[in-house]
């Protein structure tokens, strides 16, 4: 059956122009699929005339009376913003009228709406964002939290394990993937006490059939392993500063190739390589995480990017939609639960 | 004066060979610089040998009998290791015989010694990994903790605050550097409570003159500030993420220049362009940091790497002794200390 999606149309930098042009770009890769577009009644329909989706059978457009912005305090987005797109997005999904909701706008607001509406999975304490980070040899690894949880507990990381876990087989096929905890090297202070905590627990009780210990920053790219576990602070750095280092490089890169005539010349000769190079670093590829351990699909988009970057978690969220990646979470987290809970009745005490 | 170097000869992966080429290399970059050689009575003469700094004049060994490896556990490194060539190099400086040592070797073993035998300087409660980062003008960012303290209070990020001030002041000669806290950039979640709760004792106590505040992991090579503080989880992780960025980013690179004879011709003529960018981002360049806050200067160079870092790592050494940065420190801490006990017992309150 074909899938519906709701999409905030307000959210993100030059929102809506660039959320109606990613429906527009997504809805020639996926023709099947249906668009609930939710929006400011003013400026949206415009926007959608332009892409030509003002008549097109599966574009519905909903007319809304509230905006969050990124200024918008999260707190305040529960209280006041009831006839947002945003949030009138995420309860489509709640309500089964959408598959899936996306959105480019307020993370927090986001993340705390998504939460309140869709709810966690039973026996998930949290929600984790969640997305598939490129690797070296193109395979991919899964990497949670990327900042939904600042302060976790070892019982949650255990449970973004499992998370972890359960979404690299649905939405990759990997039967058994390795696991790993991230963490620091340095010989005298291996990791912090919530890590070790969390270690125990994982080994103890079984949870995660093919778990491998911890893995370091530059462990990252190397596809040592599936799934790479870490609290949101130090997840979200760890994205930033890849993001940072990427374009440090490049700026430099730049920078020597244009010093003299001689290199200009050389990088001009060799442009394809730079450009399939930029293709596969370009970070709107790779644009859309999942906001994981809810009863409901809802995916973030950065919210700088554009109509290319949005149609790309637009396709992230079409891709979890069909391959169910909540059920299957569901399932699995039953019998992983209880190992859980059978080992820390027993053998496990921290 | 000239000053006087230790050397752990015997630390970091293919110890003694790359400390006595780093020794000779050090040597030529700075003629008037004396150095003790710590290190194993039978490997090292030789590589000084051939080195030809077994009759230098400026070039002492002293023959130890017991190496500290990396699978030393810290702790056993206290209580056995009385004469290995790591705790003698660091004796060296505590008995005023050098003005600084450099070890290669074991991360957490040479910290917790040179924390042991130099003391934290009084009125600091630890000391921070403590490195001049790479950044897009060439400026630099200071950065601390890389690893050396996982949990920390607030009053220690508000002490790695001013630590990194005074070294950006005496090393890098910045007349009033500009401080910020690493922290993620997600609205409802703006950081964990002990770097909340560090920005509130900094703001209350005008401990830091020129404090910015948060900065994301995307703004460290942006030279937005002169001094970024981190507990040393974060701070290694983010370290380690650069590291793998980079190694992912340069085999992308070299894949697709290599793709097609085309590409390999343009690479080819560029070549004076990739081999300054290569240099210009060189691990081995940035090779050596400080652990800043002890009552004299121990520097760590990176396990790994080969004679020219390690030279790299000795030149930190000698810039750190020249600029007396721990006189500094203890200085400009006095005044900062005042300020914060008068704020803690005044106007702030948790």
């Amino acid at each position: 059956m074909s899938k519906t999606l709701a999409i905030d149309a307000m959210g993100g930098d030059k929102a809506p122009h660039i959320t109606i042009e990613g429906v527009a770009l997504a809805l020639k890769a996926h023709p099947n699929i249906n668009f609930k577009i939710f929006g400011h009644k003013d400026s949206v329909p415009a926007e959608l005339a332009r892409q030509g989706l003002d008549t097109h059978s599966q574009v519905e457009f909903i007319a809304c009376n509230q905006i969050i912005t990124g200024a918008t305090e999260p707190r305040r987005a529960i209280r006041e913003f009831a006839d947002s797109s945003m949030r009138r997005a995420i309860e489509c999904v709640a309500n089964k009228e959408a598959d899936a909701v996306v959105s480019a706008g307020n993370t927090g607001a986001y993340m705390i709406l998504s939460k309140l509406i869709l709810k966690t999975i039973p026996g998930l304490q949290r929600a984790a964002i969640t997305t598939l980070m490129p690797t070296r040899f193109g395979k991919g690894v899964v990497m949670l939290d990327l900042g939904g949880n600042v302060d976790v507990p070892a019982e949650v990381l255990v449970q973004f394990c499992m998370m972890g876990q359960a979404f690299a087989t649905s939405t990759q096929g990997i039967k058994n993937p390795s696991v790993a905890l991230l963490n620091i090297g340095s010989e005298e202070l291996k990791g912090t006490a919530v890590l070790k905590e969390a270690q125990s627990m994982i080994q103890n009780s079984n949870a995660i059939a093919n778990y491998k210990g911890f893995v370091e920053g530059d462990d990252i790219f190397d596809e040592k392993v599936d799934v790479i576990v870490t609290d949101g602070f130090t997840g979200n750095v760890s994205l930033k500063t890849v993001e940072g280092t990427v374009k440090f490089f490049a700026s430099l890169m730049k920078e020597e190739l244009q010093r003299s005539w001689i290199t200009k010349i050389g990088a001009l000769i060799a442009r394809p390589a730079f450009k399939a190079f930029k293709d596969r670093v370009d970070p709107r590829r790779y644009n859309g995480a999942q906001f994981l351990g809810l009863q409901g699909i809802s995916v973030k988009s950065h919210g700088g990017t554009d109509g290319f970057g949005f149609s790309n978690a637009i396709h992230v969220a079409v891709e979890l939609a069909e391959n169910k990646v909540n059920e299957s979470l569901e399932r699995e987290l039953e019998s992983l639960q209880e190992k859980l809970f059978l080992a820390s009745n027993t053998s496990y005490k921290v």
